[in-house]
Parts: structure tokens; sequence; C-alpha cells
């Protein structure tokens, strides 16, 4: 893919804050960045704000928002912290807020997603008011018990319908590669999806993963077909920045300007 | 669930050759077992066979006959590999032959399931011919790279409509719990299996799942509501024994008379 679409999800370079990511996506010509909340609160949001607009950057998404699934938490709590997402995803003026919904921690799994499904209906009025479109991001099903109970395409745009809303209204979608290309029913869940997808991220899944959270691969290194899935997103009209996320204990241990001439490469040569 | 349904997948219990997984049924009062094939090919067939018929044991399944998918093997062998389990089935008067449809070892997912697909249409008349029940079981989506293109029961159950046969002649599925229980369309896909679902295999899902193979849980560790998803089956119709399956390295270390004690009471209890 042109490397002009390209935007860096700053936990690739998860060694970097957030001035250090804005300088190597000003020296690499990346145009676009995924900001993470933990980045954003280290420098502060309005030097956040400052920071990606003065380098004339596009942000793709902030991550993350969501986290509904936990029965024992102060339900004010969990609605204060999403609704500062959402400031922050307004002020950044992000393409999207990114939600990812929580991980299962009992054996009640309805009623996870169903906390999921109320927590969303609950945020989205503000989101709508800042401005900020809502993406729920499926994780991949072996993430459930750390991360979501939203694992699947047709899940989240099931709830995407249940929560209405008209043309540029709805909840949107993440399609991120790692989460969903081992499912039968991609292509048309893709399909079904349309302009509700919210953001494309791709990275690579290695043969032999040898962690559930942090042993992602780089575009090239693993077994999913990129270009058939960019494919897939294009023809559902998706033409925004198409974020590199890849969570690896393995490249956070390489040089970062290394990482990141390597993964604009392999960004042009396989996705 | 009542002991008398209770199975031992004989990986449970991994230590064990034949003879004595036959001998820890008969001590602990479990009236099934599943037999894999490496430990057959230990003893030796016929007296395989012997064995378990002389402790009057019902096997609920061969474990495993499948691997389709690598496009270098030599087709022949893989054949022939297949038709010798299913007459090891046929000879152990097993439930079902439980097929494992092979990892995905390139780019090409399609092209992997199109051959899971030309292989078993290819088995099905030496099955039948062979009064061999041929069971598919979907396994979690994070073994594709290791072991199976099969990761939904729909999939699994598009696959069986695809085929074809007719009440009885259908090729079967394997419900796992620990393959399908994070699927949202699980209660649906169960219900259309029926009369296909060819067997029910239960253990965990540990909530920090350190590796992708051989740590499941012992039931009532984890986060699956077994007893939810054993009522989802035995609303299929089905009410053959159930198969206590536990790859973990973890119980592999522990006494095998041990793990089969506590492995009972927790299938009256969790399952």
């Amino acid at each position: 893919m042109d490397a002009g679409r390209l935007s860096l999800n700053q936990i690739t370079l998860n060694s970097l804050d957030l001035p250090a990511a804005v300088a190597a996506c000003e020296r690499h010509e990346i145009g676009s960045i995924a900001v993470w909340r933990d980045k954003i609160a280290a420098v502060g949001l309005n030097r956040a704000a400052a920071l990606v607009r003065s380098a004339g950057l596009r942000v793709s998404s902030v991550c993350r928002g969501g986290m509904f699934t936990d029965p024992a938490a102060d339900p004010a709590a969990v609605r204060d912290d999403n609704r500062r997402a959402v400031e922050e995803a307004a002020a950044l003026e992000a393409d999207a807020l990114v939600l990812v919904c929580g991980p299962l921690l009992d054996r009640d799994l309805a009623g996870a997603r169903a906390r999921v499904r109320d927590g969303i209906a609950d945020l989205l009025p503000h989101a709508r008011a800042a401005g900020v479109r809502l993406a729920v991001e499926p994780l991949h099903p072996m993430m459930i018990g750390v991360r979501s109970v939203v694992s699947t395409l047709a899940q989240a745009l099931d709830l995407s319908d249940e929560l209405g809303g008209g043309p540029g209204e709805e909840v949107g979608v993440i399609v991120d590669a790692y989460h969903v290309w081992w499912d039968p029913d991609l292509a048309a869940q893709i399909a079904r999806a349309g302009t509700r997808v919210a953001g494309y991220h791709v990275s690579d899944w290695l043969p032999e993963t040898s962690d559930l959270l942090l042993d992602r691969g780089m575009m090239g290194d693993g077994l999913i077909d990129l270009p058939h899935l960019s494919g897939l997103v294009a023809d559902a009209g998706f033409a925004g920045p198409v974020e590199v996320e890849i969570l690896s204990e393995r490249w956070w241990a390489e040089d970062p300007d290394d990482v990141a001439r390597l993964l604009r490469k392999r960004f042009e040569e396989f996705v």
C-alpha cells in the first residue's frame, strides 16, 4: 500500500513518549499517528494536541476507551474515564475513539456483554455531542479473559445495529487484521460494515505465536494475506489512514528508527 | 454432570500408555475413554481393541484424523493415514473419528480450507463403508497456525452441509468447550448442529492463559460456564459420553491418580 496511507500506532514504538513519537513520524515521513491515552496523560492533553497539530499529523485514533465489564467497578468512575477519553479524542481531532470492550472477569459472559452494550449506549450521546466517532474493536477470541468480550466483527456490528444512529452517527468498527483474519465470515462482515469501518490496523500472525498479547509479527513475517484484507476494506469504502499496530516484545527491543524504517518498507510491500 | 457420562480423553493423563490409561479408568470407575492414535500405535491395534473391550470401556472417540492442509505433503500419504485412522476407529468401535483439519502453512487460507473440504470428501465413502462417524472439531482461532483452519462451529457445519449425507450419515461435529465457548453465535450453532453433535469435550479457559496449546484448565478453575454449555448440547440431543480433555503441562506434572480423582469430582460439580 502507498506509504501516504500509513499511520503509526504509537504502541508499535512503545518506548517513545509522544514528543519522540511525533518526531519519529516527521523523520520517517509518516503522515498519521494513533495516540495512546497513557502517552497523552504523560504530557498533558493541551501539549499533546499542540504537538500533533504543529507537526501536521492526522490522528487516526485515540486508544482507547471501553473496559465496561468489571461488575465490581464503580460505574461512575468507568463513565467518567470514558467521557475523558471522548474529550481527548475531540481535542486531538481523532478520526475515532477506539473502544476495547473489557475482559470477562467471571463466568457470566452474557452479563459482561450486556454491560458493554449499556456502557456504549450511555457514552454515545456524549460522543455525538463532542463530534467523536466511537469505534468498537473486536479483539481476537484468545483475549477474552484479559481484554475484550467482543470477539468478532459480526458481534461488533450487531452491537452497532442495536445502538442505532443515522448515517455517520452509527457506532463504527475497527478492522484489525490480527484480531479478525481467521474468521471464515470475514469478507461478508466487512462488506456488511461498509462505511462503519472506522479504522484498519495491520500487523501479522506469526505461525508459532508464543504469547497471547505481545508477540504480534511485522507485516510479511506471518500468515495473514494482508493485500486480500486491504482489498475487502477498500471495497467497503474505507480510504483513511491504515495503522501499523505491533505489540511485540521482540520489536520493542529494537532501535525505534530501525523499526520505523522497516515497517514503512513492509507497509509498501505487504499491505 | 453425573459421572456416568464421563469419558477420559487419554491426553489428559498423557504420561500413561493405553494399558495404564485403561487401568486408570477401571480404578476410578470411568466408563468411557477417548484413545489417541500414537498410543494405539505403541501397543498395536489388535491389543488396543482387546484392552478396551475386556475392560468394558466405550470408546467415545479416536483422536485424530485430518491434517489435510500441507500443500507440500504427498496426497497419497495423507489419504492412507486417514484411512488407517478410520480402520482404527472401526476396530475400537469408537463413536467417532475426530478430524483436526490442519494448520495454515502459507498465506492461502482459502486454499487450505478447500483442501480440507476435498480431503474429507475423499475420506467419507471409506468411513461410511467402515461404519465410522467422521466428526470435524473446530479448534480455537489461535490454533490456526499450528493445528486447524476450521475455527468455528458455523464453519464446521457449513462443511457438513456441503458434504451432504442423509440422517446419521452426515459429517458430525465435536463441540469442545475450550475451542468454542467465546463464540457469540454459539447457542444458535449448537442448535443448528442438532444430531450432528458427535462429541462434547470439556476443560476450562484460564484467565491468564500462558500457552496457546498446553495451558488448558481443570473444570472449575476458569471462565467457562460449562453447565450453560452442557444445557445447549443436551438441548441439541446429545446424550453420549462427555470427554474431559485437558492438555496442560501443569496437570501432566501431577500424579495421574490424583488428577483422575480431581477431574471426576470437578466433572460432577462444574459440568
